[in-house]
């Protein structure tokens, strides 16, 4: 299958260029980077193995780009003001888009904007890092669970996970709700947790406060997935706080966001969360704070 | 009557030495400033008319000092475990203490340590600050409420309560609990926020979502204070808001104690009142997170 690449950054760099070294051919977007991956292609950095791309189909625009059967969208969620613009060129019957961003909600917004798409859920399990233009460091774990969204193509998803396990990328399936309620278990907490507090995941839990306050903040996930009709048993809070525990002390995606004065995905981490949980009777309260705070500190961020 | 002033500070120092210039017998316990206050008295700077009082009495502990008919106990509500010790060579049939500290639970807990006491609230509204030894700066408010927990004389409450009008002082007279459950509606939002998002009362009402945050978290202030039978018009809310928006910007207490690495009040201001409504039935999901957070930004500023 043909793949486009929406976002070459820590994520569409990485998982691109591991298909592009499998065999598949890969059209990458790219902007500020362009002229330098043009020249030089890319390198990827790997815990699980370092190697370089020579040469990539690099584009400055999806105009340009030919038609692809697969479109990888890894922008950060804080940009999906262009997905119109970006996706429109390569929309047409038959393509298949996987949305590789952190959230609720994600899915909806895009099918509001092309209504006959088939959309399937990314869900990255992943440590990497843009480090320099057409440089990206993988530092650990990497693998992707795909969600499907509004997928007709039965034998195109399948093909789409075969491809990413052909490259070498850990990828299952899973239910699509369930995959985006899970994820948000870890991700509500966290992200936000390490920003309020100017720390990272290992703190977090060493503290006997915070740590029962990440546990009550995951509980109201499950609390808010539930009213939605999605399954989680609340052993997956132990889980996911027992794996935390064993991570090496992490800052979350958000964090580096604010850390380095970008847009943080407060919208589709908490707002749109906390707003689907309210329209089921659902409340988030310790959450709906963190919310707030971070609505704060992003205020103070960007003056 | 004459009187004693524990924690000749910021509070202490300035009621104590509005009621000694009126001509009250006042004796202050001091510690640092002990030898410079007894060479040099006592200085308060205030937006209400400067003065120096160039000599007062000074002790450096309450076992020296003579048998007073009130004890104004000014300490950080931190400091309450010195109470037994302080207070034991003061007390006897009579005396009236006066707890003019935040908080809930204060009264209840030094009843536990002298069962028959009379104690009184004083809930102060005032800013001011020790400058240097001796010296007190008074910026702005300074009326105080008295609220009558356990005393059985009233003719000492009411001469207690005309000694500060007499003094200069607005005094007025309140039920106890619910004068401390409303100041508990102000100061259990404005206090920790300003920690925990590191910065003013202002800057928390002019963004909308924290302002929305406060608001919930006055509102569970007054959940709380109905579960335990004190009724607090929700009107009352607003009022704190728009009393709040016309202030100066605003570090209160616990601001200042954290910047200057003092121990913050958590137990008195939080953890106790969540704790009471939680008896009662009733949770404070936000004013809870707010105070894991403080407990986190304690147990950083004490490494």
């Amino acid at each position: 299958m043909r793949y486009a690449v929406i976002g070459t950054g820590a994520i569409g760099g990485y998982y691109g260029c591991k298909l592009a070294r499998s065999g598949q051919e890969v059209h990458f977007l790219l902007h500020s980077d362009y002229e330098y991956v043009r020249a030089n292609g890319m390198q990827v950095d790997s815990c699980d193995g370092s190697f370089t791309l020579p040469s990539v189909n690099a584009y400055r625009s999806t105009k340009v780009m030919p038609e692809v059967d697969v479109v990888l969208v890894c922008l950060k969620s804080t940009r999906n003001h262009l997905l119109k613009e970006l996706l429109t060129p390569l929309v047409h019957d038959g393509v298949l888009v996987v949305m590789i961003q952190n959230g609720i909600g994600i899915e909806e917004d895009v099918e509001r904007l092309f209504p006959n798409i088939q959309l399937v859920a990314g869900l990255a399990f992943i440590c990497s890092a843009k480090t320099e233009p057409g440089r990206v460091s993988h530092q650990c774990y990497g693998s992707i669970n795909f969600g499907n969204y509004s997928c007709r193509d039965e034998e195109r998803f399948h093909q789409l996970v075969a491809d990413f396990a052909d490259a070498g990328v850990k990828a299952g399936v899973v239910e699509y709700h369930e995959a985006r309620w899970k994820k948000a278990v870890w991700n509500m907490p966290f992200n936000g947790m390490t920003v309020a507090l100017n720390t990272q995941t290992d703190c977090l839990l060493k503290n006997p406060s915070t740590r029962a306050l990440i546990r009550e903040q995951m509980m109201e996930v499950i609390g808010a997935a539930r009213a939605l009709g999605v399954t989680i048993d609340e052993q997956f809070v132990d889980q996911m706080i027992q794996t935390t525990d064993v991570m090496t002390p992490y800052s979350p995606s958000m964090k580096l966001d604010f850390d380095f004065h970008r847009p943080m995905e407060i919208d589709y981490l908490y707002t749109r969360p906390i707003a689907e949980a309210r329209k089921a009777g659902f409340r988030m309260p310790k959450l709906e704070m963190l919310e707030a705070e971070l609505r704060f500190l992003e205020s103070l961020s960007s003056r």
